[in-house]
């Protein structure tokens, strides 16, 4: 590639896509010093060139038909940027075919299908990249792929939701649910409809991709066991505080024993621990390998400008390591198996409402202790009439306190089936089971 | 370059460059598929081939001749791990005029010699790394030649010294400063002499580094403003408690109008800054650009094993960016002016032993006033007959906040002359001043 205009096209054009061509017109010369090249919007596809949009593209380049920039052979450079699975998939995978490198800030895209674009993009040389599609201007996946190369990364732990953090955040400083997302959707942290935030799909979403970035394995969406903030009492918010931690939606991929174990679930997670330290709409991703210890990347983790910067440097990337066979490999070269659910090991935090706290306390102790979970510590209060039970256990296999609890619910006094959250109080260091 | 075993020599053949060997052959997977190559180590300089060492290598592959790796055209890229400016310094400079790459771990080198070697590499066509040079593992330098190519970083605040840090998390937990000291030193954190940490003088030589990279101009070790924590008093440790403050050795490098303002001093933190929740040993810097708002990455800074890591990282990417002019350029291709010391901003503290408590109060507050210098917050103990003054002043310039000291150290019932702390309160969307 000469030392001349390098010719981009952008899949969309919408507020990601107008702060690229924006950036990439701005800080032409940084990213001249950089890559030695100059980058220029050659091509946009939108599916309405008449609509009015913030920094317009010279005339000529937005166009409504994708062979303008598919059968332009002066295009090796494509950023997706129009979100959804498809025609956005498609697109890409015919691009990648057509042997031009690609950038995508799509999260759902990259999750559902990156095994097949992967595969088509090592199959035809070019590189596939994503920054982008993971906490916007954190550049986890940089660091994943390039610096930690030889650090063996077997756990990733995440808050990678910026909505649920910040409605957590407001959670702990006495709000209750609704007040929090109100005031998230008048900051624009929130959509109207929150679902896919507040039920840990956007979660599973990223931590499907960091997975199979971290582990080089396929990490499928429907593989992460997923569960939401949807179901946090207050109860458990008070508990959290008495207990000196601090609940918070937490993904958490391992490797164990050569089997993977993806998960996005509330944890408690102790106050003197990183992600504990987590505020509001940031995002934070802990790294733990052999050579590393552990490193921890926080910063937003949504904006448009901060993922068209992701988008742009990805840009750079790709064109400072064109032609080398740098990453031009499948990120994900071997298929590890899922961890069976019950498997996953942690310590777990559960409350239960009992009407005879004495007789319920002893009767709850002995179905753990057939199952061998000890307890780690038991917050008693008065609750009406009968009592509410705050328990921390030692680490323990999932499967084993499911079991415990399911016959814990069937107690004559107590109320309803306790859903356990895993705890998160040990760093790195020291290996706690799945989070 | 063929994609056969790419031949590397080594500078220096201890602790990092024996685990740089040992993990380039046991990782030797991970990095050709991250690559396309298998990196073998090939020569090795060091004083005396004799020693007793770890790991050691092939037969023939240690030499205590430059001149075999100088004059060996197969060998493109080299790693410098033997430390110190000389003789590291003249090797680099020859490697680079020699048109190979250099990857190096040295700080001192690096801090002092850097504007020559970034000009070398520059004439030659060839790179010159340095991850390994600042906070071991920590990637900082990858995230600012690389993925924050567009965000105009305007300030990087750093705990860039693992030793002083674990001092101060050992005093703020109680120990004195002799106990946290040899504490440090049965764990490994500090040397036999600690003079080079507790000082300042390593903070400062990576925060010339960091300020070199993130603003792309020459800052030279000289150009730092370095205070250590010598002088850290068991009263002002207690005073930032009761402020719900921590106390830190900060860098903090800015952009002020076209001036680079970087400074290491003891600070107080507000203990919700993420800065103020960096404990123990570990490093954390703070990068806040317009595109980014801010990223924080927190890791080890140190260790054998984790700076051998990162030299990896940086030949790998020296082999997937050879030839294409990525980052080929001069690391620091201007030059900014200093900022005047006086002119730095920012709130500062500062503690008073005085005798006649009101009396005293008045004056100081007078001094403070006549210098347009504010008073935020303010906290009075009994001491002895006389009173400790603890004041936190809002924004100041700390040539008015120096003036108005040394008028204040003149009045009669004062008993020293106070060295203000800078005070950092506020995360990055809010400037506050140096730090």
């Amino acid at each position: 590639m000469a030392s001349v205009d390098v010719p981009v096209a952008l899949l969309g054009y919408g507020t990601v896509g107008a702060a690229v061509n924006r950036l990439l017109e701005e800080q032409a010369d940084d990213i001249e010093r950089a890559t030695g090249h100059r980058l220029r919007v050659v091509k946009a596809l939108v599916r309405d060139p008449a609509k009015p949009r913030a920094h317009p593209p010279e005339a000529g380049v937005l166009t409504t038909d994708v062979a303008d920039i598919l059968d332009d052979p002066s295009i090796e450079l494509v950023a997706e940027v129009m979100g959804g699975v498809e025609p956005a998939g498609s697109h890409v995978l015919e691009l990648l075919r057509r042997r031009k490198h690609v950038v995508t800030a799509n999260k759902q895209l990259v999750a559902t299908r990156g095994a097949e674009l992967f595969s088509a993009a090592s199959e035809s040389g070019v590189q596939l990249r994503f920054e982008a599609s993971v906490c916007a201007a954190i550049p986890v996946i940089k660091v994943l792929r390039e610096a930690l190369v030889v650090s063996n990364v077997h756990r990733v732990l995440g808050i990678v939701n910026g909505t649920t953090n910040f409605l957590l955040t407001e959670m702990e400083a006495g709000a209750s649910y609704e007040d929090a997302l109100a005031e998230a959707q008048a900051r624009g942290y929130a959509e109207a409809d929150p679902v896919d935030d507040v039920s840990g799909a956007d979660a599973a979403a990223k931590m499907a991709i960091l997975a199979t970035v971290a582990f080089n394995s396929r990490v499928a969406l429907a593989d992460v066991d997923v569960a939401g903030i949807e179901e946090i009492d207050p109860l458990d918010l008070a508990a959290a505080r008495e207990l000196d931690m601090t609940i918070r939606l937490v993904g958490a991929a391992r490797l164990v024993d050569g089997h993977v174990d993806v998960r996005v679930r509330p944890a408690l997670v102790d106050k003197q621990h990183p992600l504990a330290k987590v505020d509001g709409a940031f995002n934070a991703v802990m790294l733990q390998g052999d050579a590393i210890r552990e490193i921890t990347l926080e910063g937003p983790g949504a904006g448009g400008v901060e993922t068209a910067s992701s988008v742009i440097a990805d840009l750079a990337s790709v064109i400072g390591t064109m032609g080398t066979g740098f990453l031009q490999n499948d990120a994900a070269w071997r298929q590890l198996p899922p961890l069976p659910r019950g498997e996953s090991r942690s310590p777990f935090y559960f409350r239960l409402s009992v009407e005879d706290r004495a007789g319920a306390l002893a009767r709850v102790a002995e179905e753990l202790a057939e199952r061998e979970i000890s307890v780690a510590r038991l917050l008693q209060h008065a609750n009406g009439d009968g009592a509410a039970l705050h328990v921390i256990t030692h680490e323990a296999r999932a499967g084993a306190l499911d079991e415990a609890l399911d016959a814990i619910a069937a107690l004559p006094d107590v109320h309803r089936r306790p859903q356990p959250l895993p705890v998160i109080s040990e760093r790195g260091v020291v290996e706690l089971g799945w989070a």
